[in-house]
């Protein structure tokens, strides 16, 4: 989860790395869907290690899909499909911050998804670790995240 | 689509066999993801055969999950995530009827998706022919509806 | 709850008495808000005798509301939006019949809201008797429609 | 919008003072719904004052509704609802502050709504302030913030 707009080139560089790494572990990807910033990034990423990719669109149509996104979930329900995102993802990776991610990140912290925030600004990190929250990690980059994802995994098999 | 609860034997062996032949397809078979009736048999006849299985599951979390999905899409909208299944579907087939899969063929109907009715009652026919909608066809099995949704999508590429 | 575009004439009339009659019981009308066919009719004739209109509305903004509408929820979901309708209504009414509400009555039907249809022809009756809901009625016109509401209410009383 | 569970006594009074002043205001009071925190006590303060409360609620049905609620929008939604709360919204203020909130709030700045944080920790003003929301404001107390909000108000017409 990152910006699509107004996503630095830095967040972009991490999230074709991140995606990358994802695919690499046999995981799926799943992603905002559209073809910008983070998610668009995340995807090709993911896609140039043959990754498998599902976008959850926020439109009622593929007319913005990326082109990593193998399988388009179409929502129609704009920015009320970001809840969908949040509980369908086992970890919840964050690279980049605006308005839309911060409400992801907040909706993981609400319902209980593990979410790791991947180089991010102190204040972002201070921010939301105020919530509490059981499983709020911090990374400073994508191979780190990625190692502490799979630790979370291995101790919380989904049944 | 169809009924989870209240499906009959017929509409539960109509289903396994139009799962196994959309996989046989090489086409991912998206269900409403519940380990119930024609959902549930759906995904097992595609899993049969290996296919890829995506469940839209209307709770939270995985609680109801049928076995054969492989991808669980978690909304936790409930019956408002009908219209999730209906947008992402580029096509869709109706086996069996109850008022949930009336309400997810109504919505094909009025988001122009194509709707394959496959061995449905002449009442449920004719009642949703009355709404003039583009793609309404109708077969007497799951090989011809599966021959119908071939020739819909030979005509109509995704862009 | 009735077609927007498409609405027949008598749809409208219907609809615009079925307004002033429920505002006249001291109700609150909920429609799905849009300056078209039913469910603006009905919300002028609620406003004709000074009742309150809630209108929930598909986009994401105000820009096709009716002018009726006192207070819009905006859902930004199209047609997912269907299904807060059907929850929020004590009792719904059916003027006219398109694919969106047909989709409406279903899922009135799968979560056994009292449902009312008013003046429908005998085929959208007899089709949607068929699932056997517990609370399907049928009248006439929109007074008996409305008698039928305060006979249902005053065995149901909202906890 | 504020904390159901875990809101503190002074996020209670606050809402409670800020919700009589919306409704003598002339304003209907919109809130989550429920029977908790700042969101019941904003409702009960309208109440005092013969306001209208709507309440957008998480769950299909009732049962942990608030007694000020007057009219229910009943979502089945759970925490999806949250972006219905911010669209529906002419003006938000938020009081007190968790994961929940925080979603709400930076939904708010995504869909550029107005926001008005009532006595929020320095920490919280300066996070959300790095989005660079045209519209999003501090005030101390309930008394400044609605007046905050007239001026917003009238600056900004519902067209």
């Amino acid at each position: 989860m990152g910006p699509g707009e107004g996503a630095t080139n830095e967040d972009v560089r991490a999230a074709y790395e991140l995606g990358a790494l994802i695919a690499q572990e046999g995981w799926v990807l799943l992603t905002g869907g559209r073809a910008a910033g983070v998610m668009d990034a995340a995807g090709l990423g993911a896609k140039s290690v043959h990754g498998l990719v599902i976008g959850i669109l926020p439109g009622a149509g593929v007319e913005s899909m990326s082109a990593a996104v193998d399988i388009p979930i179409i929502t129609g329900m704009q920015e009320a499909r970001n809840n969908i995102n949040v509980l369908s993802s086992r970890v919840l990776f964050f690279v980049g911050m605006n308005a839309g991610t911060a409400s992801e990140l907040a909706l993981a912290l609400k319902s209980n998804r593990p979410a790791i925030l991947v180089n991010q600004d102190a204040q972002v990190v201070r921010f939301f670790s105020t919530f509490g929250a059981q499983v709020l990690k911090s990374a400073p980059d994508p191979a780190t995240a990625v190692q502490l994802a799979k630790e979370l995994l291995a101790g919380n098999p989904q049944s």
